[in-house]
């Protein structure tokens, strides 16, 4: 986990010289954490829907489940999740996890060997740098412009591991406003990446936990159509997630793979955790079933526009000209670009001093780049919070100007 | 996943071959599963638990949580559960696993690499075989009597390893009532099997799921006092669940490991699945600090204990003298020796033709043997399917008598 890991121990010993023993800084306002805001979670559905759950006295809702999961959840899944976003697929296909970053760390443990090349997109989730590196993979990162990965630089970059007699397992990437950029990437760039994908008989891993949470004002449910749904040569999983359109709380989310990847997957989880959790499952699959997941979807999206806006506002009015940054289309992140000279740990320390925090930009790169960059996370704090923690960022930055 | 893959192919083959496409055979009673009963589980606990976990509307019930698990949780463990089994940790000692599946993958993950030989008993549990199996370990199997492990059989199996220049990674053990045979190991052998693994330089991985199921007609809680309990030198790696004592359907396990290694897990347990369900988490803290599972604990046990009764009563009216088995003095599983010259796969296919399941004896032996013996649950099924499913099972080895 090196580079990710470095940046985040960086960022914790950061906190705690500050903040002293206890790890935390009084007053801190945090935009480091991706976090789904809690005004929105459905409460009183969910207590309803668990009360009708233990009210039956079914065994089966608190046994041990199949490893694949909940049936009815991967059922409903495929007629209707699946079936609005384009991807057809079998119910062997389909695997039910604890959270994505279970997907990852499955999809991994079954395809990469200690030393394998994974290609990932420049910047990429910390999660996926964890995973993957947990498993001993070797990261090769390929810039992306703001229509997504670049696709001369991944033609370059697959020819050399090619070249190299080690081709990579897969190309990871997150079209849907991506953490950390929030950047879509276009409909024309995914059918591209595809083409590439068949070009060097590689496998893409496709990471959606943001895809129904984009703001529409600027764009549509079409933009987001997944990658999957073009796929006419099953070389995608797909992973789609409920932490961000229910609650991140119950750990369910789920994958798509091509029937074979599916099986070994099943085998690698039966030995990591038998099955997710069987309650939360159901929950779930109460939520989706009740219409819950599709009821509070516009709202959903309606709060996390509001507050990139009012992000982008105060950015505006304290930042201009300081930062850059591109709008969000949807996602829980702004992605800036830190003046010329100012380096993402610098502003760290700075920015603790003013008791605010983000994710250093380095935390997201795999080679060792990114420090002139901030992941801000506008999700889970109040609009208030999001004016007063960019207010505090403008005079740490404003502050090193003056240093 | 060698062996007991072969062996729980067979079994699904087999069930498949009579039970035609369903995979499922009407009317059939499962002694396979060791599932807890739903008889014992306290719904309407949970039930209230539950609301008032939602009616709060705390944001922390529903959002991401720490990876080594849910603090007051962990506080609980440390001062009430711990202490009473004799253990003694600090907080950096505790993680919170997805079930204890997940603590022997997660153990494995930092201790084992590919090809690294670990001690187990023969038989041991299949999850765990199947764990350190996905993990290419190479599994050494030492045999166990009524008293528990072989210690002059470790020694020797030990110090080959030694020799041959692949030490042992570790020995697991699971002393109280193990999955499958039921054995209680004694508590001078625990000792001896500590000392044992000091003069070897090994850990020991202990896992105790069953310790606080005991018959109170036979044993004692002061019998079940775990490894753990007198580990002075830091070499034992303890996992807890509530599986067992709660329910399984909320997937919440506990380990208790030196600090550098659970350094290691957290930050493994990290990349695979940020942390454990944290709704799970804080209903299982409710009904610990309600006092619900302490409890339910004495039903539990009355509960499981009658079982166990019923089935020794109908083994012996059918079988005496044909099977072979150590009365259980806790758990959820008989072990019971097959008459000379039948077969775990033979009788599986006449006891499915019966209507009655079992697990193959060979499924939790690493060494290729155990085709003389079958485990049979006792903890899921009712009374009178315990008698019915004992006679089919008679019947299916007194037909083989007679082929």
């Amino acid at each position: 986990m090196k580079l990710s890991t470095a940046a985040l121990n960086f960022q914790e010993s950061a906190i705690r010289r500050i903040g002293a023993l206890s790890g935390t800084v009084p007053g801190l306002i945090s935009l480091s954490a991706g976090y789904p805001s809690p005004e929105v979670f459905p409460w009183d559905d969910l207590q309803a829907i668990a009360s009708r759950l233990l009210a039956k006295h079914d065994g089966n809702t608190l046994q041990y489940g199949a490893t694949r999961g909940y049936r009815p959840l991967i059922e409903h899944l495929l007629a209707n999740t699946l079936q609005q976003r384009g991807i057809s697929a079998a119910l062997d296909q389909v695997i039910i996890t604890s959270g994505s970053q279970q997907g990852l760390d499955l999809v991994g443990r079954v395809l990469i060997d200690p030393g394998d090349p994974v290609i990932v997109e420049l910047p990429t989730y910390s999660g996926a740098i964890a995973a993957f590196h947990n498993l001993q993979a070797s990261l090769a990162g390929v810039p992306q412009d703001c229509g997504g990965i670049d696709i001369a630089a991944l033609d370059r970059t697959a020819t050399e591991l090619k070249n190299a007699g080690r081709p990579a397992k897969f190309i990871y990437v997150t079209p849907n406003f991506q953490n950390p950029a929030g950047l879509l990437m276009s409909q024309q760039r995914r059918r591209e990446l595809l083409d590439a994908a068949r070009r060097h008989d590689l496998l893409i891993l496709e990471d959606d936990p943001y895809g129904s949470i984009y703001f529409e004002d600027v764009t549509t449910f079409e933009d987001t159509r997944p990658i999957k749904a073009d796929d006419d040569d099953d070389r995608v999983v797909y992973l789609g997630s409920f932490s961000k359109i229910l609650v991140p709380g119950l750990r369910v989310a789920w994958l798509v793979a091509p029937k074979a990847i599916a099986s070994k997957i099943e085998l690698c989880k039966q030995a990591a955790d038998i099955s997710s959790g069987v309650f939360d499952q159901r929950l779930v699959h109460g939520a989706l079933a009740d219409g819950v997941i599709d009821r509070i979807a516009p709202g959903l999206r309606s709060h996390y526009q509001a507050k990139r806006t009012v992000m982008e506002s105060a950015l505006t009015q304290t930042l201009q000209g300081r930062v850059k940054w591109t709008s969000p289309r949807g996602g829980f992140f702004l992605w800036i670009e830190l003046p010329d000279g100012v380096d993402d740990r610098t502003l760290f320390e700075r920015a603790i001093e003013e008791k605010v925090s983000f994710v250093l930009g380095s935390a997201f790169f795999v080679n060792g780049e990114g420090h002139n960059f901030a992941r801000l996370a506008f999700s889970g704090t109040s609009q208030d919070e999001i004016r007063e923690a960019v207010s505090r960022l403008a005079n740490a930055i404003h502050r090193l100007d003056t240093d």
